[in-house]
């Protein structure tokens, strides 16, 4: 879950997913699915990509595949609310764009991370002395779960979405209790320049001592308030593949 | 300006710009320049759009195309802070997505309008008593802001933030003084799947009469602190053409 799941709502763009199967280039601008065949090579690095027709991948810009390929394999994939996504044996996780669907892909989910749009300050640095980041050699069990909220959520003003988030849902809160053994990193769909099916996809790992742990936790988010706004949720749970 | 500049910080979802050149299937999923030859005809509207390589346009996405075509005159564009824009002699707003850059054309930009970042409930309402629609018959003249702000703004916190934009520099206030005269949509670029050059585009639009209380709008944003944050502005001044 996202801006609105698990815990808190604090992003690390650029961060990437170093125990992946596919490795990425972190931290430079333009990227893509092209090393392994996936995708399109970045056009024009460098040049404003408000020039011409070439863009310039969001450096932000992850896509989830589920298929037949990929470093994660699918344990299970629930429609918690809604409707749900095609069955896939694995998910590929690629920092960057994945123009085509590769052969035996059933989906493709994408998002960029971003600002923290709930937390505070406070908040922020009680989460940043806890938490860790994704890809622990120990974390070979993962969850991405994507959500969608519906446009009531979307007409409410920042204080009353904050009201609801933290003050009478405790989603930082929660999330705080389950650090560090549940890492995450969140991805904003709604505002890319496509519709989306989803608002938010977040990835979590963890060890697999702490699959209990996940699950009392997005438990205890789907019992809150907040959620009552979301339309949409599937629940994807992972393996690392070797 | 932006998420951040002249006034409010609402935006009104796929409110389209009803007086431009260009009509526009203001409420339909999936949109484009085609109709007028400069886009790409929207694909498999109603399709997930998860599920192939085919996207479909966000409705809530507009282009921005400078060149030799288009409703809006460009009568002056100044860098005010880094970078100009490349000389345009005409503006083109499209509602919808422009791949390809038509003959003639010297930059486009593109962004979604989204939800509110840091208006309050009070705030949304008193705005929404006083504001009015972009596209009024008297609202000959216009004016298109591009703002990137620096890293440094976007590692601050949520409250942070929201204490720089209003506590501080009232955003909101000033520009709930320039109501009704100056209208204006507000379109984020930041979390767009390409990079773009800039986080944020306003555009604005008022009656001849009101140029002046517009340049005394946006001097007054300029010095406040928030806009110690931007490291990047254009300010392209329009008519409307006919």
């Amino acid at each position: 879950m996202p801006d609105d799941t698990n815990s808190p709502d604090v992003d690390r763009p650029g961060h990437g997913y170093s125990s992946s199967r596919r490795g990425f280039l972190a931290g430079t601008l333009a990227l893509g699915g092209a090393a392994a065949g996936l995708g399109t090579p970045p056009l024009a690095a460098g040049a404003e990509p408000a020039k011409g027709g070439a863009a310039v991948v969001n450096p932000r810009l992850f896509t989830f595949v589920g298929g037949k390929a990929g470093g994660w394999s699918v344990v299970s994939a629930k429609a918690i609310i809604g409707d749900p996504l095609p069955a896939a044996e694995r998910v590929d996780i690629v920092h960057g764009a994945v123009d085509v669907l590769p052969d035996g892909g059933k989906w493709k989910l994408r998002g960029v991370t971003s600002n923290g749009r709930y937390t505070t300050e406070d908040e922020k640095q009680r989460m940043a002395k806890k938490q860790a980041d994704l890809g622990r050699p120990k974390a070979t069990h993962a969850a991405l779960i994507p959500i969608r909220k519906n446009a009531k959520w979307w007409a409410l003003a920042q204080d009353e979405r904050r009201a609801i988030f933290e003050d009478r849902s405790r989603h930082i809160a929660i999330g705080l209790k389950y650090l560090p053994a549940i890492a995450r990193r969140l991805h904003h769909c709604r505002d890319l320049g496509e519709s989306e099916p989803f608002d938010f996809l977040t990835l979590f790992d963890y060890a697999k001592a702490d699959a209990a742990a996940f699950d009392d936790l997005v438990a205890e988010l789907r019992a809150t308030e907040e959620w009552k706004f979301v339309d949409r949720e599937v629940d994807i749970r992972l393996v690392r593949v070797s």
